[in-house]
């Protein structure tokens, strides 16, 4: 299919990028502000989300690492067509831009294909919760 | 507020630029695949789209037109404010990438606050169907 669909929130984090990137990789703090994971802030590494399974999906989500410029840029490959019915495979690219005292955060969640309606739809009402979420962790960094 | 979200649309046409920039900046084309309209491509002209009105919005929508860059960038304005019960001031913007004979087509609606929500999910559905319409438009140009 030649159509794809990204989600993107914006959010002007009142925190420094430095405090926002440690929340952003971090794997005891992303459980807090997403999910259980066992991730590791380095290019090729392999890793997964965990979750409740729900219909259609079984609560796992496979990823890769695949860019990291801390404490500015973070990409990660989100789903690789085995974990849900619909065979998503999708991109996560956080981006931090500092602004004065604080940070703005953009986070890109690219690839839903039509098949993937029902996935782009839960993500699109999802995801400007999580932002709030990172920013209180954020809010405890040091 | 500080958090606002976009719908991304990515289609790869299989056409090239100028037939795809004709159908984005011709009014009586633009009426066929988006709505009526009084579009004109030049920096600074304020036109309106006009569609039945539905609770929540009049139908109209005010837009000047922010930028052009033939045949590869366009973008304007979508909402003024004063339309929608939401108060939806938002801008699209197009940008055409040639891969070979083909024409990448990115169009990101951005700038939905929390108070926009039933634009955001209501466009979040329709642009795919408005990006295959626009397919169709731009296949009968010469």
């Amino acid at each position: 299919m030649t159509q794809t669909k990204s989600i993107v929130v914006e959010r002007l984090i009142p925190h420094s990028a430095q405090k926002i990137w440690r929340a952003l990789t971090a794997p005891e703090l992303i459980a807090e502000w997403l999910m259980q994971n066992d991730f590791v802030a380095q290019e090729g590494h392999r890793f997964t989300f965990r979750a409740a399974p729900v219909p259609g999906w079984s609560g796992v989500t496979n990823c890769v690492v695949l860019k990291i410029e801390a404490p500015h840029l973070l990409v990660y490959s989100w789903g690789d067509g085995s974990e849900s019915d619909s065979g998503l495979r999708t991109v996560v690219t956080w981006s931090l831009t500092p602004e004065g005292a604080a940070t703005r955060v953009r986070m890109e969640h690219s690839g839903f294909r039509p098949a993937d309606e029902r996935g782009y739809v839960g993500m699109g009402g999802g995801w400007p919760r999580i932002l709030e979420r990172l920013q209180q962790v954020a809010a405890r960094q040091v």
